[in-house]
């Protein structure tokens, strides 16, 4: 039922709540999370997008989340990622759901009601462990070194992890592991579920980076000797690549849906700051420098949006779309910087003090052509696809 | 029944006779559609069309088009695109594939006969007689200053136009002249039709430009007391702006969609020669800087056609589509010019030479950035657009 | 004969110096100034400075400075602007560096001794307090709203300044007053000193901005009929603007200089990174999209530098260089930051953290195409002079 | 005494010159020099320089040349380059230009008085004879495949050649052969000096790039056991790769000498348009879009001088400048061409016609980013440099 709702009328009202209860503490704390209460914060945020009936859209209605599809969530996403607070909010935030999408598809019914059940309700955080310190899996996810050993029951898991965003506070981790093969080897991996009570689990240190609004922070993590029985096995043995591939491509874009919510809302606020300032006898809007800033920035969004939904529609209709995702995920995280780059410039001075939210939004939103693959590298893949489609086929 | 045949397989049938049939010749000489035979030519190549069923798939199934809506023409007319020649042989070349969606909206039953159906056909072409010298109608068309007056059974049209392409070899005109209020004010033009042969009709001469494949050049035309029967007004008088509108979206998406074939086209064949190609132990195509320029390639090929489709969306629902049309003209033009920039540089010093079809590409979309409206006549009512929205709505 | 000693061995030592005492507080308060000691930490790094000879290379001879020339200090500048610390080090942070030019060019003795002296010493910080809040002096300084009216022997000055750099804990201030004309007329500013202590005068907040290594901040003033006698107004009555362009120029140039050390040293620390880092079976910096980034960032170095230069040799030949200047200051501010943001792209998660210094240059540098004209005020003030030069003349 | 010749006068000669006897030509055959007379036209042409006293001002003056150094010649050549058929005006056309360069640095006195005098004195033409098709010489000169067998007396040398700018029609060749090593070992080429009526010497083809301004086209060549006196060996044998680093940093300057011209020509032609051309009750160079792009344009032109000269002062001053004539090479490739391409979009339709020299100085000047070294390659060569430079010393 909730499901059906429709989406417009769902993303006026995320962008209704967003503004009356999220920004206003986002704009407080100038988009610092832990500054703003962290875990308090979030409880208390989803418990208004509880009451007004936005908590959890993207998650399966089972399980009590409206059951948006990709292409739906993309409006929704967006008004919410238009605060740095909005996607916690609305229980859509990067790890959690991602993971509640990758565990809708694959864990077994235990899994389901003990993991997946209290993300989609806002009881439990998760965190995804998957990247590692050099040489481990980066760019190149078969570099895999963590290793678990079979034992009697179950698992035991050892190694190192590193960057793994929101996992000091997560009720759960999702361990990606090595079970066979060697690092650099395309096979091998398994993806293990551990409450983080669970004996041997360490959460080192965070990584000091430069944005503040990812709850629980990006950490390095020490799993040593950490029991993961048989039953925790996400899927099956060996089978943890094929698994990330299912979370990879809608992940990418739920990503491109946040940001550009931000980065919409900069160039907003800069072009009403344009419209308003008085400029040469007219507006500073009105000067022809500014309206190629602002062209250039609806184009970007325009664009972003296009290909967005692009890809959301070949995943709703069942493809993995790593191609359509890369391409996407690397022109957003690309356009998006730029949009806001052009906004702090509209602002003058004010874009980039605390007066104004783009200051802090270019901040946020610089490590997104980092983060989730560096743009060099979605481009590499992107052009050796491009080579071994072309080079296969006849000129004309 | 044509209208219905499967996309997809017009496509493949247009792609088969682009390449069979179309480049060849265009190879041959260099792009330059005068020296390949010109109207000649024109006449060979829609008879092949033809004779396969591919001619006119956008012009009304009663004039014997293919009748297919914008979402489908895109991939048709980028596979015409292919080849510089390939608009000529469907005979869905500017300005003519325009004038037939035109006047298949606004002729009457009369005109239809008289002047849609040879245009659909194939015997005749057509010239959209608008653009004038400055300060006439140019990026602004209410500076309209070629001027119609009302004479027993008809009107006296007197002015000069410049730019109008196709004109030259035309069979017929659509001259847009004023019929009230004056240079510089909104209203008070008119359509109407003439055929070459009318007394008073001059074409001047030639715009030397520096592409080659547009039959019948860019011309500057004089119109001297050419008279016009009151029937072969096009709609209603003082109508003429808003049936330019009628116009001006989808005219805007075939040029991208035959501007993507042409790029698409440079992509590949630098693709493949750099894929073909040694260097430094290994082949120019896995060289980092080359997989940089085809990966922003790919991208802003699906950028393009994501903007491209979204806006056919629209204008297939009945929407007039000004802004999103507008987007993704801007967008395309300096998109597929940097992607045919970056074909040339790939290819080396064949990439400025004849021995491969690329420099032709690059000299004939140059001036689509120019055509059609300037990127920055674009971006102008781009960002007064957003201004507006944005200015009038409250901050959040 | 400091001024004679010889600017590579000043280099070299200002590099030393600033590798040793000053990049190790940069690095461990990531640039925050106040949070590393503040005042405090000035006299702290100013006296190691003057142990060793480098304090205030720029000062006149006679005040204790080394008296170099533009060129001679663009290498020695850049040297401290490795860290962002660096510029208070030697005693050539902005605006004091700007002032004692100023002063050295304009100041009576008796103001020579009183505030020039102590300002190249390094007793005294001072601020520049010329821009105000809109529609005042700001891109366009003409709109000068505060204003001096004439008493008994000397003036009462009232108005309200903004973004004035390094307000809080200045010991005098040069204030920007009206003394005749109107607002937007070109005339009629004069310049007056006026210690901190003198009546009327409050920093009434620090506008909150992103970047935290200028001690004392950007502020917003406000004037209260602040008393300055006729011995304390800084060169002839009225001349004001003009004295404002002998600063500019050269203040212009030294914060080219400035950036370009943190720029360079962003540089230097992501190919090394780079150079470190395996990948691929290589190492990171033998990738070709990181080679093209490392070239881009060396071009755009080596661009800024020679216009730089240029400009330098300019002002010491007794030019005004307004031009060169601000072309020079436009292709800087846009370059380095490219630079900077190639940088942190180069080092991947840690180019976004506090592990390196990229991000923290990123940050502090940002503000560079904004502060002291934005690029875009440059670029009609440099359009301007380009059409009124070449429309003048004939073709050819 | 000629060398003594002031720079500015002779820039203004040359100028005036250019304006008066080189441009009507250039305009009226749209800058293709075949069209225009070819060897007639540079016979006439360097006629009237010579008897102006502008002939070969980079020539030896013991040869009749004006001796100019490099920093002298930079406002020399770009003054010649404002017309395409300048720079054969006044005989500094590449290749000539170089080979001077070349032979005046390396020839015998025998050699001198045969080859280089004849060359200073505009009586022969040259071309230098190096590039081969793949997988030969190219972006590697190391892969040099041509080679030359000691026999009695002399050499033989067989080998193709590819790209030999002004081949067809020069009295003379500067023939890269080897005479030790294999290709991609990096010694063993010699060069050798022959007539072009030495038997063997083919000029197989022209290769038929965009460009029309190149005397002599570029050229596939064939030499078949063309036999060379031990008297024309150019220098010593086996040190052909150290005279061709020689002719390489000089000839890269001149280039871009000559560029700039055309490139300022562009600029000044598209200023002069917008300032003409009424746009909104203003002119068309008044809007922001224009002027960001007239900015843009003398921001580059602005650039590449201060590039370029940093690198023509290292010259003079006996260093080979690798690096920053690399440097300058690639900024000015880059920098020349958005110029141009800039100054056609602000001429619109008129940009892309013959109606103005833009669109043709824009089709000469693409392949400079290919020919002697695609900035690609130069970025490669650059970032090597930069990862060795910096990964040998100490971070700081």
């Amino acid at each position: 039922m909730q499901a059906d709702r429709d989406t417009a009328a769902l993303v006026a009202a995320t962008t209704a709540f967003v503004r009356r209860e999220v920004i206003p503490v986002d704009d407080e704390h100038d988009g610092d999370i832990e500054a703003a209460g962290g875990e308090a914060l979030r409880r208390r945020l989803q418990e208004g997008a509880r009451a007004e009936g936005l908590l959890s859209p993207h998650g399966p209605v089972d399980c009590g989340g409206l059951g948006l599809g990709m292409a739906a969530r993309a409006p929704v996403f967006e008004a919410a990622g238009r605060s740095l607070f909005g996607p916690v909010a609305l229980n859509i935030n990067a790890p959690d759901e991602g993971n509640v999408h990758l565990l809708d598809h694959v864990a077994s019914g235990a899994q389901r009601a003990r993991y997946l059940a209290p993300l989609v309700s806002g009881q439990a955080r998760s965190a995804f462990a998957m990247t590692e310190p050099a040489p481990g899996a980066g760019a190149d996810p078969t570099m895999l070194t963590t290793a678990a050993a079979k034992v009697d029951g179950g698992w035991l898991i050892n190694g190192r992890k590193l960057f793994i965003t929101g996992a000091d506070g997560a009720s759960f981790y999702i361990i990606m592991a090595r079970t066979s093969g060697e690092p650099g080897e395309p096979g091998g991996a398994t993806m293990f579920l551990a409450p983080s009570r669970a004996a041997g689990i360490d959460v080192v240190r965070h990584i000091d980076t430069v944005d503040r609004s990812m709850l629980g922070g990006h950490c390095e993590m020490l799993f040593t000797d950490v029991f993961v029985a048989d039953e925790d096995v996400l899927g099956g043995v060996d089978e943890g690549f094929r698994y990330a591939q299912v979370r990879l491509g809608p992940a990418r874009m739920t990503h491109v849906m946040r940001w550009l919510g931000a980065a919409s809302r900069a160039h907003e606020v800069a072009v009403r700051y344009a419209a308003e300032r008085p400029a040469f006898g007219g507006r500073l809007a009105d000067l022809g420098m500014m309206q190629q800033m602002i062209a250039d920035n609806e184009i970007d969004l325009a664009a972003t949006r296009a290909l967005l939904m692009e890809a959301c529609r070949e995943l709703d209709a069942g493809g993995r779309a790593s191609e359509s995702t890369s391409i996407a995920k690397t022109f957003a995280a690309e356009a998006l910087h730029r949009v806001v780059d052009r906004a702090t410039q509209m602002c003058g001075g004010l874009g980039v003090s605390r007066e104004l939210p783009v200051a802090r939004i270019a901040r946020e939103i610089r490590p997104f052509r980092i983060y989730d693959g560096p743009s060099e590298v979605h481009r590499w893949s992107i052009a050796r696809r491009a080579v071994r489609r072309l080079a296969d086929t006849a000129a004309s």
